[in-house]
Formats: C-alpha cells, sequence, structure tokens
C-alpha cells in the first residue's frame, strides 16, 4: 500500500472523509516523513506536532467539517496564523506571534485542513535564500521565494502548502522542485493577514502535487466548489487550445529549458490538442521591466517601517533594494502601472482561439548552491499581468532536474485554466 | 492672527520648515482645540499627548526631517501604529497592539510627520457606526467609515488625516463635513500594515481642508513630490475641461444635490471652464452591483478569521454581511471583476477631451442621526473602478450642511486630477 503520506491530496480527502482512515494516522504519517527528511531539506520554519495531533484526534470525534477534513497543510510563513510565529525568514521578525489567521487559512481550517506548521520562505517573501534544500538533489537550492512549500510537498511531507508570488514565488520553486503551483487570478484568494510586498503584484496561491491537489485546496480555501469541478470528470476533459508562447524573455532560457519547451510542443500535439504559436502584442516588450519598478515602487515605500526600525536586521541586499525602491518616481510607477493595464485590456484577444498559452516557468533546471534561489524573469510578467498561471514539469534537464512549463490562463477564467493545466500536466507525462 | 490649529497644511508646514513656528508649540494648538471639542465631536479613538509632545520637541531640536516636518496627523485606527493601539473601532479587536507601523505611516513619520492619535472608524472600517458627531452640526452623522478622521480635520483639531475607502469612506465622510479627501488611483499609496477589506477595491488616501493640503499629505506618505507639483502655482492652473456625469446612479440623489450639482455646473461655467455632459458606457450600469459583490465575496472569505473566532464580539448587521458574503459564487465574483476590467478599459476613453468627471459625492447632506454612516451609493463605482476621486464642497442643503462634489480622473492621472480638483474646489467657493 501506498504510504500515507505519497497520497494525493484529492484522494486522501476522499479517504479522511469517508472515515476509510483517521486524520491522526494521516498526520502522523505526514510527521513520520518529516522526521525522515527535515533534517536534510529544511522545509518547515515552525511545526506543531502536538496541536496538529490534537487538531485531528478532534476531528476525528467530531463529524466531517468541509472539503479539506483531516488534510495537512504547510503555510509559508508570511501568513499569519495565531497560533505559531510568522517570522518571514527574517531576523527583523524574530519570534513575531500575531494574534489573528491571515483570512484565508482561518477558511481553509474551518472547512477542515490541519495547518502542521510554517514554511521556509526566503526573507520576507524576496530573494534572499533560506535554509531549505531542493528535495530532489540536496545541493540545489528549490527556489524562492515559497521554498519550504515547494519543498514540503515535493518531499511528500504535505499534500499541500500555501504560497505567495510577487514576481515568481510560486510557480518557479514549485518548477524547480518538480510539481505543481497554482496562482490564482489577481485577488481571488483574499490578502487580509498576509504580508504585503507590492499590493499590484502579490497573489496567493497553492502548491500540491497534481493541478486536481491544488485545485481541491485553493477551492477549500474560498469556497469556491468551480474551481474544483474539473476534478471528478478529470479524465474526461477535452484537449485544449493551447497557444504556445515564447515571450518576450524566451531568450534568457538555456538550451536544455528551449529543447524541453519544444518537446513538450510535439508531446501535446502528440496527444490530440490544438497547437499554435502566439505573439503577444508589442507592448508586453516593456512588461518585465514595468514589473519591477511597479513592484520595487511598492516595496521599497511599503517596507517603509521594516527598513527605518529594523534595517540593521535585514540582509544587506534585501535593504538596499527597499532603498533603492524609494528613488523610483511616482512618475515612473504610473507609466509603469498605465502599460500593466494595457496589456491586460489587450491579453485576452493575444490569445485567439486558444483556451491558456504555454511558456516556460523558469530558465532551466533549478541552479546549484542554495544561496540563490534562481531568476523570475519567466515570471514576472505574468504576476503583473494577472493572469492565472499553473507550473507542470515539462521535462528534465542535464541534471535530472525539471523542466518546468507554465500554463497561463485568461484573468478571471481560473476554471478552464486549471482543467487545461491538468490535461497538460497529465499529457506530459512527468 | 489665525489660531495655528487652523493654518493649512500647506502653510503650517512652510512656518514649520522655516522654523516660524516650533512643532511643540503647533502641536499644542492641536491638543488645545482637541481639548475644546473632542468631548462633542469624539473624533479620536486614542490620543498620545505626551508622545505627541516629545516628539515635537526631538523636531524642534534636530534637522528639518522632510515635507511633512511637524505636522500633526490623524491615523484612522485601522493603519497599524507601533506605539498605539489599533482598534479598527470593534470589541474583536479591544486593546489589539500591533508591533509594526503601516508602511505608509512609517514613511509620514520619517518624512517629519507627528501621529497625534487614531480616529475613530466605523466597525473594521465598514458600515456600523462609532461615537463620532458630524462637527458642522453634531445631531448629524459625519459619515464613516474614516468617521474620526473627517471630523477631525473638519474641526481643525488635525489639518489632516488617513483614511480608507471600499465602497465610499473617504470621498463620503469628507463630503459630508465639507472638507476634502483625496482617494488615488488603486495601490498608489501602499497597504502594507493597513487592514484589508477588499483587495479589489480598498484604496488608502488622506483628508484635509484643501486640495493642496491633501496632496501635499499623500506625496509625503509615498515620496511622489510630482503629486504636490501644482501646489506652488496652484493659483495658475489653467480652466479644465470638465465631464459633468450624472451617472447611472444620479436617482438615488435627492433634489438638493440635483440643484447644487445644476449650480456647480454653472459656476464652473461661469469661471471659465470647458463643461461638457459626459454619459458613461453602457456596460457602467452594473458597476454598483458588481462593486458590491466583489467587495462582499471578498470580505467574506477575508474577515474568515475575525468571524469565526471573535464573530459574536462583532456587530450583528456586520457578522450577517460577512457570513452573507460567503454565499456569492466564485463564478458571480469572477464575472463581476469581469465587468470592472472591462470598464477600467472603457473609462479613459469615455472621458473623451475632458480631463476630469464632476459627479455628485453623496445622495445628499449627512444625514440626521449618528446610527447611521449614509449611503455610499454615489461612490462604489469610482471605487471599483479604482479612478482617482476628491471630494470638494459644492454647496449647503437645507441643514446648512454641505451637498459634496467629486472630482474623478483618469486612472493613473493623480497629478492632474489634484490640479483640476483645486480649480473646481475654489470656484465652487465653498
Amino acid at each position: 500500500m501506498t504510504h500515507l503520506s505519497r497520497l494525493s491530496a484529492v484522494e486522501a480527502a476522499r479517504k479522511l472523509a469517508a472515515r476509510e482512515i483517521s486524520a491522526e494516522r494521516y498526520v502522523n504519517a505526514c510527521l513520520e516523513r518529516i522526521d525522515e527528511r527535515e533534517r536534510d531539506v529544511r522545509a518547515f520554519a515552525w511545526i506543531d506536532r502536538e496541536r496538529a495531533l490534537a487538531r485531528a484526534r478532534e476531528l476525528d470525534a467530531g463529524p466531517v467539517l468541509g472539503v479539506l477534513h483531516g488534510l495537512t497543510l504547510g503555510v509559508k510563513d508570511v501568513f499569519d496564523t495565531w497560533d505559531m510565529p510568522t517570522q518571514g525568514g527574517s531576523k527583523a521578525f524574530e519570534g513575531y506571534r500575531p494574534q489573528h489567521d491571515a483570512g484565508c487559512i482561518a477558511y481553509a481550517r474551518k472547512v477542515g485542513a490541519i495547518v502542521l506548521g510554517k514554511t521556509v520562505t526566503a526573507e520576507l517573501a524576496t530573494f534572499p535564500a533560506n535554509e531549505t534544500r531542493n528535495p530532489l538533489n540536496l545541493a540545489h537550492t528549490p527556489g524562492g521565494s515559497s521554498s519550504g512549500s515547494a519543498a514540503a510537498v515535493a518531499d511528500f511531507m504535505v499534500p499541500a502548502a500555501t504560497g505567495s508570488q510577487q514576481f515568481g514565488s510560486l510557480i518557479r520553486p514549485a518548477g524547480y522542485c518538480g510539481v505543481v503551483a497554482y496562482k490564482p487570478t489577481y485577488n481571488l484568494i483574499p490578502k487580509r493577514g498576509v504580508w504585503a510586498n507590492s499590493d499590484s503584484c502579490d497573489t496567493l496561491g497553492v502548491i500540491a502535487r497534481t493541478v486536481p491537489d491544488a485545485a481541491l485546496v485553493a477551492s477549500g480555501m474560498i469556497e469556491y466548489p468551480g474551481l474544483r469541478a474539473f476534478v471528478d470528470r478529470a479524465n474526461d476533459v477535452p484537449a485544449p487550445r493551447i497557444g504556445l508562447c515564447r515571450s518576450y524573455e524566451w531568450d534568457r532560457c538555456d538550451e536544455h529549458m528551449k529543447a524541453a519547451f519544444e518537446g513538450a510542443r510535439a508531446a501535446l500535439a502528440g496527444a490530440g490538442a490544438k497547437v499554435a504559436e502566439v505573439v503577444l502584442p508589442e507592448g508586453f516588450r516593456g512588461m518585465a521591466e514595468a514589473q519591477k519598478l511597479v513592484s520595487n515602487f511598492e516595496m521599497g515605500r511599503g517596507f517603509s517601517d521594516v527598513v527605518i526600525r529594523f534595517g540593521d536586521r535585514l540582509r544587506k541586499p534585501l535593504y538596499e533594494r527597499s532603498v533603492a525602491g524609494l528613488a523610483i518616481t511616482g512618475e515612473a510607477y504610473q507609466r509603469a502601472q498605465a502599460l500593466g493595464r494595457k496589456c491586460r485590456q489587450l491579453f485576452a484577444d493575444a490569445l485567439g482561439e486558444c483556451d491558456v498559452l504555454l511558456t516556460p516557468a523558469a530558465t532551466g533546471e533549478a541552479p546549484k548552491g542554495i544561496d540563490n534561489t534562481g531568476d523570475p524573469i519567466m515570471n514576472g510578467v505574468w504576476s503583473f499581468l494577472h493572469a492565472p498561471c499553473v507550473a507542470v514539469n515539462g521535462g528534465f534537464g542535464p541534471n535530472g532536474l525539471p523542466l518546468a512549463m507554465q500554463v497561463v490562463g485568461r484573468l478571471d477564467d481560473d476554471a478552464r485554466t486549471l482543467a487545461c493545466a491538468h490535461w497538460v500536466h497529465r499529457h506530459l507525462g512527468r
């Protein structure tokens, strides 16, 4: 029998709701896996075994609470939790204990989720890396900033974990670790109680091992059953019309990623998808730069308290980037925002007949070393565009590490995007 | 000589920077006014005299820190402050003491602002009213949710105060109290450390007695000097091209507001403005409903922690609305979001040759009684549209209370919107 910690979230949730397995046994299976591996992987900033087990016993003794009943969840350490510290991977927040749960975490618990612990984030969900390693090869980064969430899920410690993305903090680490990330349309998961970096880019999402798993957990966090409607007919999802999009950042990809993208095209076309090349309108050429500008303007100002009162506890590159953000003028910021708005207008039409786009999720495999979480250049445009994105693995590189693709949908078209991403994931066969 | 507490923010800032008046004397003048009136008006949830005076003496002893040097500020009680409680006008947050400043407050302090206290908000910046009264007539509401900010500014207790708007929480109270509110383009003032209600509508802003004052304070909070560029040539701003916009909510205005709007048109045309009727595209017909739907969907989910763990401490109508928000489906929410995006696309063109629109800021005067903060129906569309709005008084109604107009600009066109609003305010002569 499959070790319980290896069950998909959908399968575990089914067994838990049917009382085929107890929540206590399920939590113990996850803890066992953590005991085996956490010393090496270091995915968690905080684990509360006793609380998780107590909650599991409570759930076992009571009625089935909802779609996440008994399911364990890792929570990125920039989501406030009333019962565990939230430290944002930063010395500036050491020992910080918020009094409230982030709204989406409170709701996940209400429908039965068990928060097993807080997952390691790069400092303040930006770029200075913390201690997590890629479970597929401990010498490599898991990516960031949702490093612990991606690593914990990839290593079977939890079936799913929450994350947030400003540049590429959900899609890239999921891609590097060979798992799935779902970054919804901007604002779909409410940000109350989650630390803000850039109001115009920040988006919350879920990392899991399959698309149905990510859809299940996200749908539970915000009471949106439509997101997981495809799950019950997951193997009957019709072949999607896929736009192959090299994007204006294509040249930043290495040869292995480029080859994997061509391989994915062939595999998907072979499986019956209608594929077409999609070239984004000219305006998109400036989007990567505009996204950086908007993000850094907002971060420079939004981080003021941390910089002013705790600046000496921030790692130097983060301190410097925050201060540098203040030099971006309001005029430049508003011009960049205007470009973002314009591209959002053009995007739906740019897809033409296609349901979704397929585009690389990263420039290549996870880089060696754990001091650098890799380059988010393939993600920033989609973050700023506010489009739903799903990372799925698309092959393996010279180090045997994943080369991930992302499926990008129209804004507000999350349910279709997830269904298409699932089809893509199945037919890429990874 | 004008009592110091009656100086405009621009004038006070000039005198403070020139050391013509000391910050200590200025703070004392504000405190004196508060002593005179606060028992009746009840604008503040918290005042820290000693800390404000100590900070003033510090500022007097040191160099001029920035554009807000020595200026007193009221801070709406949903903006976190590390040195004062933040209670959100709710029993659910009684005694809550955040450990950090909201980013924009930290930055305002960095450039010299003195936070005099926290201003009363309707419960959780929504609709159940708290104790503040309209200083122009104590039997009437000051509006909400930024009730204390509007009242404190209108009553000369502080020259400016911060606020936030989801439905109409900046524009309406400022309008009811006869002062100015500036609601910037969505996301311009970073929300880090400010309590979220609806990520897609929430916008931070400033209440002050003149448009230059509001521009000065906002520009200081986010290091955006361009916003206040018009202030030095404020009397030379050319006559704007103004679109008169009755909006699809016009019928909700009472006869006095309708008459004031016609009066404003005549006054502005007489003063040299080019005025034209602007009818918004058909899609805007659904925007008020879409805004409610998006707001309530996001609030229902975002408030989960408060509702689940502290629901018995919320006032019943707020509890009920939060729970009701959960019944709004994801599909309906995403359709409403799609309408919002579409109208944002159409809006710039809808203005045609006009620089800005003029439209009623409320349905009429501030209603009698303090249990109800009035109707935000004239504001929700503009909140959801993400457009910059400035409330300015446009006349007086049968109770001698203000009938306010709002000047609405194109997205990302804040500097021009402020300059035009100043012209409008001057020529409405109120």
